[in-house]
């Protein structure tokens, strides 16, 4: 039996699935895993290695942790995902979404502070813009969900010593469609290093730094949603993003101690597949 | 920036590899996970459902129990790495080697029995045959490590009613190549269905039975080793094996109480890739 044969009878297996996407999903997963271990010509001692770096990356997975979206993030699968759900309606560019959002962030009074708990290193920073329409109208009642690491480079879930919500919250745009949010500059972090995810970085040479930013859902009624960043143009790590995120349209410069940037919602019609 | 620029960018990234087969290994593992992403159109959702069944995967995994093994097996991934590595030397066709060998079988004399607990449901199959080389000569020294389930459908890891090594056994054979196992006739068993792995199975439709079946490795110095199956032509699911590891040349008539198998090995040298 040849490689084809067999992939061809491995196929055959989900003709009679009662789930038509599960099928389509799972037939087009066995193609290309197939495709793969062919075309590398995977020996078992690297089958192997894979499957049990596969188990320890779930054993360190827990509530607050997540080796998937690490290794699914390093290998620009999380982008991906990211710029085909949100197509190209136009608008903001997106990026990725990242596993350190909280629902139930703070509702902020426009020009409020995230800034719960003041630290040495603070470099406060002024974010300023509006919210517009693809016409360049501003948009009444869009919501700004913003979320950074404090100044010692982490995130409040990550780091004890910080107020639950520091360096969160949610504003909402008035008729002028202005948005003023006080926070502090971002600085460049690493992603955790200490799992599957960090070795084949580390082994393929690679480094596990993000470049300073901030993550920004921005939505309104009738709009389409966009998860993206506003990223420090002085960062160190600008053109080797770990998660590859970074789009040129979404670089600002921070250095002044304020910034400006406007956000562009495509209206949700056009967001359909 | 396009799904195909952010490709390139990603496999650019592992340019500077200090490991050139990591980097080739992850360069195409790259290519086909984006490329599946891209072709079915994956949703945020799905993305993160896939990442929650990986993370349990993980979580379900003990010293005795390897879901990502199972999942391998199920998408027919472990049997293509098994051809793979094979090559097409000739001889014996090789399929799964699974997760229930052990190392350190007893080894025992010609014709002995690998029964070390009789059960009641027992029905005994004497295997006899010869090892032999690609020109049909006998091969002395060659050595048959067999395993297989009690004839309630348990391997002795699973079951903590059986002996340690009941129904495994390592063989040598002499100057003939002669060998004779006495046995019990293999019956049809389900693999793990509590996980990821029985759930992308159940839910397209498929069941979880695999073929009656005796494992084999046979090997010889000098000789390339062969990881195989003898397959009982009576099973329920002869045609359906949830792991794909069937082949018509490994099927043999078990009904008579007796069967008989030719295990042909090709010479170490026609092994190399």
């Amino acid at each position: 039996m040849t490689p084809e044969q067999h992939l061809a009878e491995v196929l055959a297996s989900y003709d009679d699935s009662p789930n038509d996407r599960l099928a389509e999903i799972t037939r087009s997963l066995v193609r290309h895993l197939h495709s793969f271990v062919t075309e590398v010509g995977l020996t078992r001692e690297e089958w192997f290695r894979g499957i049990e770096e596969l188990k320890r990356a779930g054993q360190l997975c827990t509530d607050e942790r997540q080796e998937f979206v690490l290794l699914s993030d390093t290998l620009g699968v999380s982008m991906l995902v990211e710029m085909i759900n949100h197509g190209d309606a136009g608008g903001t560019e997106p990026t990725v979404f990242g596993p350190f959002h909280l629902e139930g962030a703070p509702r902020k009074e426009m020009g409020e502070s995230i800034i719960v708990d003041v630290m040495d290193t603070d470099q406060n920073l002024v974010v300023t813009g509006s919210v517009l329409d693809l016409d360049g109208n501003p948009i009444e009642g869009a919501e700004l969900d913003v979320w950074e690491t404090a100044s010692n480079g982490f995130y409040d879930v990550q780091d004890e010593n910080q107020s639950e919500m520091n360096m969160r919250g949610i504003f909402t745009t008035g008729a002028d469609g202005r948005y003023e949010i006080h926070a502090v500059r971002p600085i460049d972090y690493t992603i955790p290093d200490d799992g599957p995810g960090g070795d084949l970085l580390f082994n393929n040479g690679r480094h596990n730094w993000r470049p300073a930013h901030f993550h920004f859902v921005v939505s309104a009624p009738g709009y389409r949603s966009v998860i993206t960043h506003l990223f420090d143009s002085e960062s160190n790590y600008i053109d080797s993003d770990a998660v590859f995120g970074v789009r040129d349209s979404l670089v600002v410069d921070m250095a002044s101690g304020t910034c400006d940037f406007d956000f562009v919602l495509a209206p949700e019609a056009a967001a359909q597949p």
